[in-house]
């Protein structure tokens, strides 16, 4: 099942607002969005460069995903996400293929997409997302 | 200076082989291009995915930069590249702001592009690459 483009690159970062003033004056980029997923304990902004979206996150709790990311790693690409047209099929036909996953079926993440992740241990170290509308 | 889009992601990998399988069988993408490039040690394979490549890089030399990437920080995501009309305008553009450049003028990459790389103690962590033709 072949995706049809790269939805967005996940970046985590220690400080949104210094983020986006990095993105918008030396990329030229503009934010579009920023959003809190409760549900993630983050807080996103989103810009948009060609069909690819940059996702940058920024930890609301230590114990959540990007925050003990930021304590392991630092700063820096956190995922890559793979647009589908139908994830739950994309999700189902990984695990087919022997790829451990996160989530067995889509949940709902920021933008109200359909999202799941692969464990980055089935995908050569890439924490990887499949999603969707 | 805004990019016109996302050119490549930059994935290290420990086995190039391996991994195009992966890429070639899960996510259904299809390997167009395998090529070395001496000058940065690394094996490269390239995939088309809309309007961005996804570059699987091995090493060829464990000095290289890829092969020290590996040794401290595993496989994994490696760089973004963004495509830029004027790769040398937009290194200036970038020194001009403050941005430490590893490549302060442009150098030949792989598929015969101008690339520059930024450093990432200036972009918030994120090895980042500015390519065109």
């Amino acid at each position: 099942m072949k995706p049809t483009h790269i939805e967005h690159i996940g970046i985590a970062v220690t400080n949104l607002q210094e983020a986006i003033k990095y993105y918008e004056e030396v990329l030229g980029l503009t934010c579009y969005s920023i959003e809190e997923v409760a549900d993630q304990k983050v807080k996103t902004a989103f810009f948009m460069l060609g069909q690819t979206k940059i996702e940058l996150l920024e930890s609301t709790d230590p114990e959540g995903p990007i925050g003990k990311f930021l304590e392991k790693k630092g700063a820096g690409i956190h995922h890559i996400a793979y647009a589908f047209d139908d994830v739950n099929a994309a999700l189902t036909d990984a695990g087919q293929k022997g790829i451990a996953l996160i989530d067995k079926t889509p949940r709902k993440g920021a933008e109200g997409l359909n999202i799941g992740f692969l464990h980055p241990k089935s995908t050569l170290g890439v924490l990887t997302e499949f999603c969707g509308k």
